[in-house]
């Protein structure tokens, strides 16, 4: 019996976390999760900056509408790429998107929570992160994933299969 | 120990598959997957066409420079969005990207192979695989997985951490 990944299905957003700091060794494996997610031609365009200072983390929600989350998160990672340097132009986003799912998910697997904080396409977020992460000239954000302990137990998530959206050979 | 999620570390491209078809059973997983990834503000903007018509998988390396793989497979799901429908304007391939990696960590979950074919942002892939797959007025084609039993016992992938490609706290 062909059955789904339990923790493709169990990943939900989670925007409540205890005080609990994530440890370095957990750190180190999403890291490494990310870097293993596919990229067009393998051009592995991913910079990831891992934020755990409070007093940087905090700033985010000035410039992002929908990051309250960061408020009380001890740890974030910032996804970026340069876009001047691919193989395969204009990939950079779905590359960085695969390495930002695969973040979730490893966290997932190591009982952790975290929740996918929206950065490129919106042009002023974007600018606003470069500038308070001091990237540099010519690399672009893409993602904020907030990390931490639950702070509750997650709810299995309740998932509607949607068969409209399913199409055979044809549309 | 943290250990990374052996799907998220085994998961490779393959490129050459069995003749054995997918069981239908494991394509219906595989597209619950897809749906369980996250979307900007929960927009879930993805539509499916599997493809399982040899007729008609075997038409796109007509004109997608890299798709060979079709030529030998037996499965593939094309991914679909409109953009007018957004609720979140801009995100729907990051959507889709995401919903492709569950694809693709789905299928090895599996032990099946797959791999991402690029469609989007190439606009001639795009136009020809939504005029060969009828689809409707202002969806736009995302990406092909190709997806198939691998004809050889895949090895384990060799990963290269790039620390170089981590910051803390500033870049």
């Amino acid at each position: 019996m062909a059955e789904i990944l339990e923790t493709i299905a169990r990943r939900q957003s989670v925007r409540t976390f205890s005080d609990k700091p994530v440890g370095e060794e957990m750190v180190q494996v999403l890291l490494h999760a990310a870097q293993c997610a596919p990229s067009a031609g393998n051009q592995k365009p991913w910079h990831f900056v891992v934020l755990q200072d409070r007093q940087v983390i905090t700033r985010i929600p000035e410039f992002h509408p929908y990051s309250a989350v960061l408020l009380k998160c001890t740890l974030a990672i910032a996804l970026f790429a340069n876009p001047e340097e691919e193989l395969f132009p204009g990939n950079w986003p779905l590359d960085c998107a695969a390495a930002t799912e695969n973040i979730l998910l490893q966290a997932e697997a190591l009982h952790l929570g975290a929740v996918w904080l929206g950065i490129y396409p919106e042009e002023e977020r974007m600018q606003n992160l470069e500038a308070l992460l001091e990237v540099p000239r010519n690399y672009r954000a893409f993602s904020v994933v907030a990390v931490g302990h639950p702070a509750e137990k997650p709810r299995f998530p309740e998932r509607i299969f949607d068969s409209s959206r399913i199409h055979y050979d044809r549309w």
